[in-house]
């Protein structure tokens, strides 16, 4: 299998670009390889797909499903009493609607965590995207609870491993729900199998407030006593840091996933310290977080949010474009371990086609600027994971179905 | 003229809604009059068109033209040596791509400041939107520009007065760059011809310390002082603000023309008074500012940053999305006495219809909250300004031809 794109905007010059299965094979000009499809790409600039850090996929099914409320009224009145009726069909059509969305905008892989994931998992093989599934673990340090989750996880990790495209992990939810032994066993068990581990860590003063007069220590401290600090962690959030655990974090190479849109929307009433982790050397990746907390799953708009929010609490110097759009790619690829996020020979073919045609998108000056400062998702013409089109001419194929299903389903959690 | 939109989604029922000449004439079930053209509204759902309530058109030109620079850099570096550059036929083409962009994302009226008026009145003219357009009123205390002001905005008036869809006002550029005489006559002759008076109004601390350090009062007190404060004022900005600025402001009937992402984006570092202008009355509309500090012209964009802003500093319930939607709509067409911002008999036509099978639009539990938290410009399929159909199916007439001239007059401005 194998792809010819023809007459491409590649840093700012027309080119081929020749994808032999799931790999750039050839970048040049006047490519005339032998080929399975060929794609005009006259009047569009390719560039890496996004990676979307931290998300709960299914959630697109409470789409504005109590917006504007405070965080306990909204997860009590809105969200608990509807997840309690979740299966496994429920948050494979929520999480199908979810990758539909997220190729519609470029994203080829996102990192989950939320419950039913084989229901995720099959989605995203379905539909041809990368993803790192998470079930959400949980244990109100409850030792029952600890010993299913932890059988619940050995056995997800069994029969999703060596998936094509499906990465598992482990999604201890956050400190404050785990139990240390669980932490424990979910460190050993991923050095044990090379997993990654997300957490949501440090997104509130009340959680980090509480933990601190409980234990002494932040979140960050009490992780990294447990040596749970580490490359393989993603965290979400890490809003309410201290400088302390911004070096703790750089020390160790943990990943930070920065969610701007879900942190302003829910009032974490404190800005993202982007300065003081970069100075720090902190892989600082990108995420959407669940679409009850932002409503949508573009990188867009995380983009755009994310460089606006810094700008607003420093100087307009501050996050440029560039930083940003990579944030939003090549860190992404760094974090999972991945050979992508730059559309080079020898990366994965992860990519994406953008409309030059479209008035967002004149003059184009500068291409990531505009990436970043003035397209939305529609300006995303093709997307391609591993070496197949999940889109093009921004069509995607059983879309129909999908919007179909998700409809349906979503009655279900209304009243 | 009539138009007919059949099965259209309002207030969450189909609905039939016809419209003679540009007046919003019957609203009902089963409507079968007459008409020139029939609408299928399946799966659309229709609400008012947005007004853009301060812009500076023709600088998509400068779109990403110079990105993540301090304030004076930007302007002394990349705008300045260029907008010297600038002719009517120039703004023509700026205009145009910009009238281009906001209709493909449902803005029918705008208001406007900029050099070379005319090109922009032209522009405005030939594709079919409204629009307020004021000349920069700028004369640095100096007596002989002063003249010359006064004459181009005389001359002005005249010529545009009484052109269909075209709005014509007064658009000193701010306090410390129009002298106190030419102000009071900007307050004259609007008073005498009935005119709308746009200025940018304590946009930086810098600038009304400044202001205060020599005149012992705030930019907004002097205003005041001269009579200028009333209805038929706009005020873009207002950030650095006093509560007793808040007070002369509301007591005096002025718009505010709020202004999210060019503030974030060239870091005023404070955050707009949202609340406290809420509380006192002040009709509070919304803008995109210039291509060259946000870089787009979309006010779903600008209702999600704003709504993000204000619960980043005060709780998840402040700025919640229904009053964002007015502030994009309804203030709109209140700040410039308007009889639209609803779909009601009797409104002005300028609607749009937007498509809910896009993937950002499903599930669709509160459509309002879907507009402003979760969809983009694609999602409107269909604008119309008084009673004539600017977009269908998202295609605009000519919309090649101008983005052909677009291109090509952007290059000039390179290098």
């Amino acid at each position: 299998m194998s792809i010819l794109i023809k007459n491409v905007l590649l840093d700012d010059t027309s080119t081929d670009v020749f994808i032999v299965e799931n790999i750039i094979h050839q970048i040049g000009t006047d490519l005339n390889p032998a080929t399975d499809h060929i794609i005009d790409g006259t009047d569009k600039a390719i560039l890496p797909s996004f990676i979307n850090a931290h998300t709960h996929s299914a959630m697109t099914h409470f789409r504005g499903f109590g917006d504007d409320m405070p965080l306990m009224e909204w997860l009590e009145k809105n969200i608990w009493p509807n997840e309690i009726r979740l299966n496994e069909e429920l948050v494979y059509a929520g999480a199908k609607l979810a990758c539909l969305e997220m190729i519609k905008s470029g994203i080829t892989f996102f990192n989950d965590m939320y419950w039913f994931p084989r229901g995720v998992a099959r989605a995203v093989s379905d539909i041809g995207m990368r993803a790192l599934v998470n079930a959400v673990f949980i244990d109100l340090n409850d030792s029952e609870k600890a010993r299913e989750q932890i059988a619940m996880n050995e056995e997800l990790y069994y029969e999703l491993k060596g998936r094509e495209r499906i990465h598992v992990g482990l999604g201890p939810h956050a400190v404050y729900t785990v139990s240390e032994s669980s932490l424990l066993w979910i460190k050993d068990f991923a050095e044990t199998h090379d997993l990654m581990i997300h957490i949501h860590l440090s997104e509130t003063e009340q959680e980090v407030q509480d933990w601190h007069d409980k234990h002494c220590v932040s979140p960050v401290e009490y992780l990294h006593r447990l040596g749970l600090l580490s490359p393989r962690l993603v965290t979400a959030h890490c809003v309410w840091v201290t400088d302390k655990d911004i070096d703790l974090l750089a020390a160790n190479g943990v990943n930070v996933a920065h969610n701007p849109i879900s942190n302003m929307k829910l009032s974490v009433n404190r800005h993202f310290p982007y300065t003081k982790f970069l100075d720090a050397g902190v892989n600082i990746c990108l995420g959407t977080d669940g679409v009850g907390s932002n409503n949508n799953l573009s990188m867009f708009d995380t983009m755009k949010v994310a460089a606006l929010l810094q700008k607003h609490h420093e100087t307009p110097e501050t996050l440029p474009a560039t930083e940003c759009f990579n944030m939003a790619t090549i860190n992404g690829y760094r974090c999972f371990d991945l050979p992508g996020g730059e559309v080079k020979e020898g990366m994965l073919a992860d990519l994406i086609l953008v409309d030059l045609n479209l008035p967002e998108m004149i003059p184009c000056h500068h291409l990531i600027s505009n990436m970043v400062y003035s397209a939305n998702a529609s300006v995303v013409d093709t997307t391609i994971c591993n070496g197949k089109i999940l889109m093009q001419n921004r069509k995607v194929m059983g879309e129909e179905e999908i919007i179909y299903q998700a409809r349906k389903t979503a009655k279900q959690f209304l009243g």
